[in-house]
């Protein structure tokens, strides 16, 4: 298979389905398998988080016992903790999300933590895992890297040494994630321009900018992204976050330009029509009903 | 009043209500006004198109005959043909935008000329209008300028050739318009290659695409582009147009990143959420519901 050009990871049957009413899990093993037939590489397919706080998402162990073998495709879950990473491994995951905040309000909120204790506590069970599998992979998500609704304010600078931090305590990789949409392409820049860009993107399209985002990130060389089938997604834990950027505008856009993602567009589309009956209500992404675009020569 | 970076006409009160269940003239001309208190220099606020074809846009003489002279205000109009000409003459109109079609099909279906065809009878309407008022203000809009849906394909060749024609025709400016959303930045970058800079940019939102088609164009040199508050909008005569790049969005992103419209955003939102009272549902912009990025330091 030829290397693509982009690396499109879809947290669809994540961050997808994790804020909609509870949907079975064999119906979001169904969801997973379906992305991978439609050429999607890497796909975020569970987490293990407690189902007491995100019912959503129970069956993770489920799911990871029936998900297929595929070469081409590399399995994620969600790990939110010390525990939900020890079921992860019981369910024989090989690439783990970790999550931590670069919004210090919602991170003592919601763990108790300050931002570098939360980075701290991920290094001790990226440390953990690493001892039980050599081969594990890890991403490391920082939510809020491009602002805060809460009334703090995280800037360029919290979200460099949060980087620094996490790759001196960490194996793997990086994303940042934009949790309520308040990244603007100058935002983007003035972050990637601190840190690098190796890094992957995770955007929320709270205010219809994430694939100029996403565009803008792409243009300085980011060349991982995160996106949703459909543009489902939101966060129990970060109201008004508004749906991830969707895999069909990103895909749409970047075939068009001439940069592969090794995704089938129209498979894409066939699945991203049939979320509707999943989720019970019309998904965001405007390309799910409207379609490919018309041909145009140049 | 400093100059403006980039132009933005807001088409709202014409093209964001055309396709809508009619709204009464005194209340379009309210939201036209309200625009202009926003700080928009440039505003479509009526169509002298026949009430029968198109009864949201009757009593177009009404609208004009009411709109305050400002002389930080254009109050442009739509002009379908000659006797929306004579109209708009009569009602006082001094800026005026007409629009021909790339579109083989769709201009034989709804004009029963070729678009070179369509061109030449501008070109005679403007020479009316200029030898009667030599102040008057003319934009020619160039519909399907990236793709059509009707099953012909109007390539860089075909917008390029009308581009010329109508800059030997025709006096005044041209906008590239993306009448059904079928535009990519890619697409955007072709055609403005080959006919250069100086258009401006007339988007819709069918896919999602807009705001980074406009992005492109403005990385390009492009500092013109129709927006419609909200992101109401599409054509009685072109099924699944979708809406306007709403205002807002761009406003949003534009001023974010330092470049001045001498829109008030926090203005143009107040009128934006007024709208769903005036067509009697929600409207597409995203940042319409989400309101403004939270500060963010860099």
């Amino acid at each position: 298979m030829a290397e693509r050009a982009v690396t499109i990871r879809d947290v669809g049957p994540r961050d997808g389905l994790q804020a909609e009413a509870p949907v079975d899990p064999q119906r979001r093993l169904d969801l997973a398998v379906a992305l991978a037939g439609a050429g999607v590489g890497d796909i975020e397919a569970a987490s293990f988080v407690s189902p007491r706080a995100v019912p959503a998402m129970a069956g993770a162990a489920d799911v990871f016992a029936a998900l297929p073998a595929l070469d081409s495709v590399c399995w994620w879950a969600l790990v939110p903790n010390r525990r939900g990473a020890e079921l992860a491994m019981d369910a024989g995951v090989k690439a783990v999300t970790f999550t931590v905040s670069a919004s210090a309000a919602y991170s003592a909120k919601n763990v108790g933590m300050t931002p570098q204790e939360g980075v701290a506590a991920l290094g001790e069970i990226a440390g953990v895992l690493g001892a039980q599998d050599a081969d594990i992979r890890l991403d490391t998500v920082i939510s809020y890297s491009f602002g805060s609704p809460f009334g703090d304010v995280p800037d360029v600078g919290v979200v460099a040494a949060m980087v620094d931090q996490i790759r001196a305590a960490m194996p793997g990789t990086i994303t940042l994630a934009d949790t309520t949409g308040t990244a603007t392409p100058r935002r983007v820049a003035a972050v990637l321009n601190r840190v690098g860009t190796d890094v992957g993107l995770h955007l929320h399209d709270t205010r219809g900018i994430a694939l100029s985002n996403a565009l803008a990130a792409l243009d300085l060389g980011v060349r991982r992204f995160d996106t949703s089938v459909g543009g489902l997604g939101g966060s129990p834990f970060a109201p008004g976050a508004g749906g991830n950027l969707a895999t069909e505008d990103l895909v749409l856009v970047l075939e068009d330009g001439g940069i592969d993602t090794g995704i089938d567009l129209d498979a894409l589309l066939r699945i991203s029509r049939g979320l509707s009956a999943l989720v019970g209500h019309d998904v965001p992404s405007r390309t799910s009903a409207a379609g490919p675009v018309p041909s145009f020569a140049d």
